[in-house]
């Protein structure tokens, strides 16, 4: 039984861009859209309430990485999954834990059978493999769950990213047939006593090599799964860089599953991605820089700390109806920020995302109104510094 | 024009204990009532929403000496004021900053004129005498001030604190003249254009001394306040004397005046409180716990990183309905907590609140059915250890 169904509402004639609903197991998801990122079961400084509620997200992402070492996730499985650990009843996509482990261990080793590292909370060695990354993301129970990649630094060469994007399509193989075989137990090894259908993604990988990206989307769009993902961009690239690879991708991907870009990107760089076809985004960036005093604004980046909004009555965004801009002065926050208080965090966080989320849902009504090519020169035209 | 009118609605005849409400220009306030502390115009780790709508605080405390030294109460006098400045439209108390010039500061320097303290942010010397603080509150706009009042280390002698007794007197007399002069201004110096009444209490010190808390409250209660605080309780001093203390001081007290014992207490003291005739406390207790791992629930405390919690699918206090009890587990909070994570502080903090409030309501309401005596027994039987 597929864990997802992916309807097209409107196709951008000029761009390619898609406005769809992406229909999980835990309720639907307008298209595109943007994930935030709650890496240790939360979206960091913000309550489940100020997701669902004020910014009436519908999917977030959490980091597999992060729940397998702490609390572990046989522990979240007998909790009876992610989404009841963290109270999170919409859906979930977790990434395979692949990226942290390569990012964040020291010692990493990395051969066919997978990748070894030790954890960077206590050293602890541990394994993972295309089969148990899939076993750890069907305890979590996340709707859309990852394979297990290999995600290259940036320059590689084209010698060593085809070697690598070889073992990436052997991984997404076998973690596809594990995933199959899983799914298709009865019982499945989850404590919950009846797991809902979840979905496996393979991600694209080759470096910044148009040849090798449109090869690894060919061969992964065999496997017939239920969307797919572009790995190994925003590693240090030029931006130009990452559309090129996204531009050399997507032709080769299904046209009827989602496409999800992973870990981009800033708020210009969003209208760009969909631009290309792409579904589905997350990234650290909007609750990361509000926690670094770096509100996005419908005029540009706003640096809270600065002396100038000591005294500011206004919102941080006039153009915003977020709870923060709704409710706090530029000045009150700026006091929150430089007093080191939890609260900045929180109302900084809520605004970045819901800009965030205010800036994907003008891309599909844009798109679903025919407008999206005049939408996109008008954000081109749009300021990204401080504004006054 | 009075700031204040105090309704007293029932009285324990047995102890004393009264129930009344709290008229402020900021709205009614049942009491007994515990006051959430909001040191830095914020309570730290919680929204305005959460205070008013998961709590139903009717007022938060702010600290003078945090907010003189930042953002400054003139900023915060040119934005409308502290319940502007933080979106609170709820009643406020401030207290003198008086306390911590003495307890953050290096080089406290005090004499008749005042407090001579060095800036814990940046060294900076400043002055607080009690016209300057009354100015400063003002500025702030809290609907209750307090005098400039010289808290005592314990122990202290008799004779010290005798000393300094007629000095807190001295300076109360001082304060309260400067406050009626400044009521009577008109325009008043705010930069608001109608700022409303506000209210300023004295403080009764006298040390662990019951003669000179007598004596003290006796003095004070001759200056017509709309109400009275007692002082320097809470400093070390083992809790029957602090019990002791009270006991001598609130015979002496305008019964019709609201009492407030400033910086207490544990749950289990609360109820002693007001058994003593007290109608207002704060404290950062409940949410300073809370952030340390500390909950309070109705069987006692949990101390939320015992390895028990690891898989314990039970909210902290299973008879408590609080956002964080209805919506997230112990093993979750567990989870936040080692993780670091925001959200365990403010659901923490939520919870602790809330459990504080919910015995202020509990006391209030024993108090109105006449049942206070037997509520008093049974909380006194109580566990306060960690609950299984």
């Amino acid at each position: 039984m597929p864990a997802l169904t992916f309807h097209i509402e409107a196709t951008c004639p000029v761009t390619g861009a898609r406005a769809g609903t992406l229909h999980t197991p835990h309720g639907p998801i307008p298209t595109p859209v943007f994930m935030p990122v709650g890496t240790q079961a939360t979206v960091k400084g913000l309550t489940q309430r100020h997701l669902a509620d004020d910014l009436n997200a519908r999917i977030i992402l959490g980091n597999t990485y992060h729940l397998y070492l702490r609390p572990g996730h046989e522990s979240i499985d007998k909790l009876g999954g992610l989404h009841r650990f963290m109270n999170w009843d919409r859906a979930i996509l977790t990434d395979s834990g692949g990226f942290q482990a390569f990012s964040l261990s020291q010692l990493t080793k990395i051969n066919d059978d997978g990748v070894l590292f030790s954890s960077h909370l206590n050293g602890d060695r541990h394994l993972f493999t295309p089969e148990s990354t899939v076993d750890t993301q069907l305890a979590l129970g996340s709707d859309i769950a990852m394979v297990l990649d290999e995600c290259l630094p940036y320059p590689s060469s084209h010698e060593h990213s085809r070697v690598s994007m070889e073992r990436t399509l052997r991984w997404a193989a076998r973690g596809m047939d594990h995933f199959h075989r899983r799914m298709a137990e009865s019982p499945r090894r989850q404590h919950r006593p009846d797991p809902l259908p979840q979905a496996l993604f393979p991600i694209v990988q080759g470096s910044m090599y148009p040849d090798l990206r449109s090869e690894c989307a060919q061969r992964l769009a065999a496997l017939d799964a239920e969307g797919y993902a572009i790995g190994g961009l925003s590693v240090g690239e030029p931006r130009a860089l990452s559309m090129e690879m996204t531009e050399a991708t997507v032709p080769h991907l299904p046209v009827l599953r989602p496409r999800y870009v992973m870990g981009v990107g800033t708020p210009e760089e969003l209208p760009e991605y969909v631009a290309r076809g792409i579904d589905m985004m997350d990234c650290v960036m909007p609750s990361r820089n509000a926690r670094n005093g770096c509100l996005f604004t419908s005029r540009g980046k706003l640096i809270i700390k600065n002396a100038r909004y000591k005294e500011d009555p206004r919102p941080p965004d006039e153009a915003c109806s977020c709870f923060t801009c709704s409710h706090y002065s530029r000045a009150y926050l700026r006091h929150l920020f430089l007093a080191g208080e939890i609260l900045y965090s929180t109302l900084a966080t809520l605004h970045n995302l819901s800009r965030y989320l205010d800036i994907m849902r003008a891309i599909r009504q844009a798109i679903v109104l025919g407008a999206f090519p005049k939408y996109l020169d008008s954000v081109r035209s749009q300021p990204v510094e401080d504004p006054s």
